[in-house]
């Protein structure tokens, strides 16, 4: 029996899966899950489970949902995921809305990027509801962006703001993507680490490796970065420092070229370094603004981790049979 | 008698007037005239006067227009132009549409920023007709842009576009806003010419000063700097290379957030280097493109030295009584 005032969203990760259902905008059941690590069926099958034990976390396992929104890493389009190497063994376009509709008795299921989900997240629940425009930049493992313009989201021809791959330092540190000195590299949690692995390499020493490897994790946590920066460790603070400064050329650059109302800092680095990061970043775009007395307001998200879950719960309430307004 | 099927426009810029008489889309009557530097009612004046002489130049000097289009640099709303360092005397917003129409008999005048129009312009009647999105650049004294997003010019808050604006290199040059390694800074006239006298008050030569001071003029010129790129001369042909840079840094920022169909570059520096400046551009974006194999296409402005007038016209005709579809 299809309870349509339920819908459900999951943001799945490289790492993890959150499956999330909702009763109206209020979150009833929760669960997480690993993702996968064996191909794109089993993702879908991991998804499935989730959704069915955040289902269970509600007190009614019975109960099914109208909808289901899935916000994921790489290109989505049209129900397809590609374009996502965070996803292992997911090589070529992948039918997952399908596949994850099929596990859950046929459910109608809408899959967008997962960064253009938490910005919908933030612009209809968070921190972007105030403004026709913003863009939103989310910093965790790389830098992601979302860009909002007079109420809609812009994606360009699919692959539009990037923030994460704007040149900040055209003869600076090689990025992921092939290209030099973007943001990424200077603010994603995985260029930091890159850069202090770079550091170590080199005979230096910092607490962002030494306390990585003393826990036995193979990648840089954000709780890594806050008990290096804690410690008072000299790189740590260094590439903090490189992050905020590479943050504030590129959203300036931005502002520039943008001139929107707002841009909202979130991700996993960004909210674990809080509103003190976020007012540095500010602080720092203001010498380079063209036009500084009509500033955006640079603001923190105010979902933190459930930007993603959100934005996916808004595209699966649109997709539901009965639309909560 | 008003004879509607004509359309005025003129392009306002520091130094010099262009006024064109166009029936539907053809020009059938230009006349140029030096902008006054005695404040905005002897601009006004200057308008109009070049007007009357571009409607004498068709044949018909009593016939009148059905409307009037201006772009002019500085910000313009609502009829007032604002914020126009180049008008020399324009110091608060003044009612410049409304002082050309008193002078005209009355007939309607729009005014619109210079780089939006040249934009316009480009859009309907240049290199921009394939594209519902592209970014223009006019690299001229300064670097200005405009942006068509989805078929129609987005301006922000009113400040957008600004691509001269974009930083290319936080630790260079100076930028005449205050800001510092700023797009305009290196491929501007402007910024060419004060990096030239740097280079010479340090000791240096270069025949970008030897010509423009041989020649009694106070500003460098387009004119001057082919002439010296053409004599081999080492510093212009470093300063256009670093011209050539910046704008590939810039603009591969730019799509990597914007992801346009296409960028098309004018305005008087662009227009004189030609196509081949225009392919250098484009080749050195490439590196540093996220999506490298989407591309956007790279070409040169088709309406050259007319992309403002052109814009002005087709803001005339929207407003023109008998509207030319």
């Amino acid at each position: 029996m299809s309870d349509t005032s339920l819908t459900a969203a999951v943001d799945l990760g490289g790492t993890k899966i959150l499956a999330v259902i909702a009763e109206g905008h209020e979150v009833v059941g929760r669960a997480k899950a690993t993702t996968p690590r064996t191909g794109p069926d089993h993702v879908a099958d991991a998804i499935a489970a989730s959704l069915q034990a955040a289902l269970t976390g509600t007190g009614e396992p019975d109960a099914t949902v109208g909808a289901i929104g899935i916000g994921a890493p790489g290109r989505a389009d049209g129900g397809m995921l590609s374009h996502a190497p965070n996803i292992p063994g997911l090589r070529s376009p992948y039918p997952m809305a399908h596949a994850v509709s099929e596990r859950m008795g046929g459910i109608p299921v809408v899959i967008e990027n997962d960064v253009t989900v938490a910005t919908i997240g933030e612009q209809t629940r968070g921190a972007g509801r105030p403004y026709r425009s913003f863009l939103g930049v989310f910093v965790g493992t790389g830098v992601g962006g979302g860009l909002v313009l007079d109420g809609t989201v812009y994606t360009g021809r699919s692959a539009g703001a990037e923030v994460g791959h704007m040149v900040v330092d055209p003869r600076g540190r090689p990025c992921g993507c092939g290209g030099r000195g973007h943001l990424e590299a200077y603010a994603g949690k995985a260029g930091i680490e890159a850069e202090a692995r770079r550091r170590v390499a080199a005979g230096e020493r910092t607490a962002l490796v030494d306390l990585t490897e003393r826990k036995g994790k193979d990648r840089l946590t954000t709780g890594t970065i806050a008990r290096a920066l804690e410690a008072g460790d000299p790189i740590a603070i260094e590439l903090i420092d490189d992050a905020a400064w590479a943050m504030s050329v590129a959203l300036a650059t931005a502002q520039n070229l943008l001139d929107v109302e707002a841009i909202v800092v979130g991700g996993g680095v960004a909210d674990r370094l809080g509103p003190a990061f976020v007012a540095r970043v500010a602080e720092g775009m203001t010498p380079q603004l063209f036009v500084p007395e009509h500033a955006p307001r640079v603001v923190p998200s105010e979902l933190g981790d459930l930007s993603g879950a959100t934005g996916a719960l808004v595209l699966a309430e649109r997709l539901s049979p009965d639309r909560i307004p």
